[in-house]
């Protein structure tokens, strides 16, 4: 069996990046303990202060991002999904612009108009913002909010509780594979933040978090928040987004590929105790909504799960580690996901026909 | 006599990339009216939610900022900055890093030590960040405060106020000149956000804002959103700061060359009614400062000041705009700056001896 207790190197990086500095002795969350950052109420006062800053840059550099709509829509909706993920509708967002010479008149338009259409669907404003000039495009926002309830953390789980996502995932990973495998093929990514599903979510929700770098990256993180591992007992290939279901059969790849990150499609992942299912899942019913059920968390630190035929045990951190050994190259990358899928085939004892 | 009335292009910019967004039912400030976004307290509540967003980008690119402690100090001071003018202490920082491969451990370890120096300075605290990869790095801040004090607003000046500065000015443009023009003679450059001082200011003042892009930009803003004008009657030889004395006198440079921006040096530029000078003085004094009074606000939208022996009356965007018509090339931008004084030295007619 594979070694179940690797570091997540996403992780160690960011702990080794913010390590040094003192935390605000009223922030609720320590580094990695929750989608946005929590202050607790000043005293006399019941509010607490919710901030997430978020920019767009590789996906840009990558060209992943070319339609400038969806840069504008994404740069909202990215820091946006992290509030939802706390349970926190924004007060406004802040905006930091580079600006080059390669964004002509219309250009800036329809980023302007992806920002707008992105404000107006979320009820929200902008702030403010800083402007500069530099080689190449990039925009960073800031969302933030006041709240007078408490915000959920990513931090909660206990073994044996419930795992849901808002909504079938692998679309982002399936926009990604066919930017740049299939010539552009699947046009139709718009994530949204899930602020209708979260008012429920918040109610009963141990811990949460968004899957904004992939639903494997995002157990891995509350892995290691909270000591626990995951039993995904649903088949990889039904918690499949369409556009990345047909990818998987039309390529022929292994399901847990489109759900490796590191371009998640921004649904929401969280616990519920075994006994708020029940009321929990009627209460979600009222709003013509209907959470995927995915598996359990367990003491042991490890995931399984079930990829078409094949079944898989290891650490929550060996799937997300592969982009970080890529050097965040796109076909480095490529190739370490099949290779590790062949190792797991040829090691795996365990086969179930799942599809 | 020049055009005085010609329209500020960084603010014409400005305007149009934010001009269709609507704006928060509770903020305080339309855009530009003060150096930090302003939300009114929720209802119930008496707090005020005051959030600054700053990027460093072009000083990194221009290579004005190359000492990693530099970046660090300047990424926290700069929107803190912002805060001080609008007299409100922080509650914390947001970091959003681009990193790239150009910076080795000991690059980083400085660049920490700049932020978490500064942190302890101002007795703040970094709350969390976001980091990208890409092939330069940059670095954007994110400030925070909640008060229950109605914050500032560059908005309130009447004609006949007394214009004030908290220090003396120039040494950002100090630093530029002897960094691209005299191989980086002044090293001395590390301005504060004026807290101490915002506390008396606060007190007093019916406007305030930093000097973060230069003296004379910062007059031209406070200029279009009060309608005002400015004569400034100290001569501008005595306002400089000394580092920037000393190059005017080694390279017979006009003084108002070195208060010209876009570089400054994050001092605050305030108004004081009449009625409350002698007060607000002695109130400085009490803290061992003493503030740089430089002449009033008026009626007429024009600037009036004294360079050496040039008597200068024109647009309060004149001197601004020329960086902006440079298009931020920094050897155009200071030949576009000899042309106007020239221009200046030969049509004025009132000849003065000031220094």
């Amino acid at each position: 069996m594979e070694n179940l207790h690797i570091p997540n190197h996403e992780s160690v990086q960011l702990r080794k990046l913010a390590g040094d500095f003192s935390r605000h002795p009223q922030q609720l969350n320590a580094i990695l303990e929750a989608d946005a950052e929590i202050l607790s109420p000043l005293s006399g006062s019941n509010e607490y202060l919710v901030v997430k800053t978020d920019g767009i840059y590789e996906e840009i550099r990558q060209k992943l991002y070319e339609d400038p709509w969806l840069i504008g829509w994404m740069v909202i909706t990215a820091p946006l999904s992290d509030l939802a993920a706390v349970g926190t509708e924004p007060d406004g967002v802040l905006l930091s612009l580079v600006l080059s010479n390669e964004q002509d008149d219309e250009w800036m338009r329809n980023f302007q108009k992806g920002i707008s259409d992105a404000l107006a669907y979320y009820g929200t404003f902008l702030l403010g913002g800083d402007t500069n000039h530099d080689h190449h495009f990039s925009a960073t926002a800031t969302a933030i909010a006041r709240t007078s309830r408490k915000p959920m953390m990513r931090k909660g789980i206990e073994p044996g509780q419930h795992i849901y996502c808002t909504n079938k995932m692998g679309d982002g990973n399936a926009f990604a594979y066919s930017k740049y495998f299939d010539a552009g093929k699947h046009h139709s990514f718009k994530p949204v933040a899930r602020f209708s599903e979260t008012k429920i979510i918040r109610e009963f929700a141990t811990a949460c978090i968004d899957s904004s770098d992939g639903f494997f990256p995002a157990l891995a993180v509350l892995s290691e928040i909270n000591n626990v591992g995951f039993d995904i007992s649903i088949p990889l290939f039904n918690i499949l987004h369409q556009a990345a279901a047909e990818i998987v059969l039309t390529h022929d790849l292994p399901s847990w590929m489109l759900l490796a990150g590191p371009h998640g499609e921004y649904e929401l992942v969280f616990s519920i105790p075994a006994k708020d299912v029940h009321v929990f899942e009627s209460e979600a019913k009222k709003i013509n909504w209907h959470p995927l059920y995915i598996g359990r968390s367990k003491k042991e630190i490890s995931i399984h799960f079930l990829s078409d035929s094949l079944g898989v045990h290891c650490s929550p951190s060996k799937i997300p580690n592969l982009y970080f050994e890529s050097g965040n190259d796109v076909n480095t990358y490529m190739n370490l996901l099949l290779d590790c899928h062949k190792n797991w085939s040829s090691t795996q004892t365990s086969v179930y026909e799942n599809r």
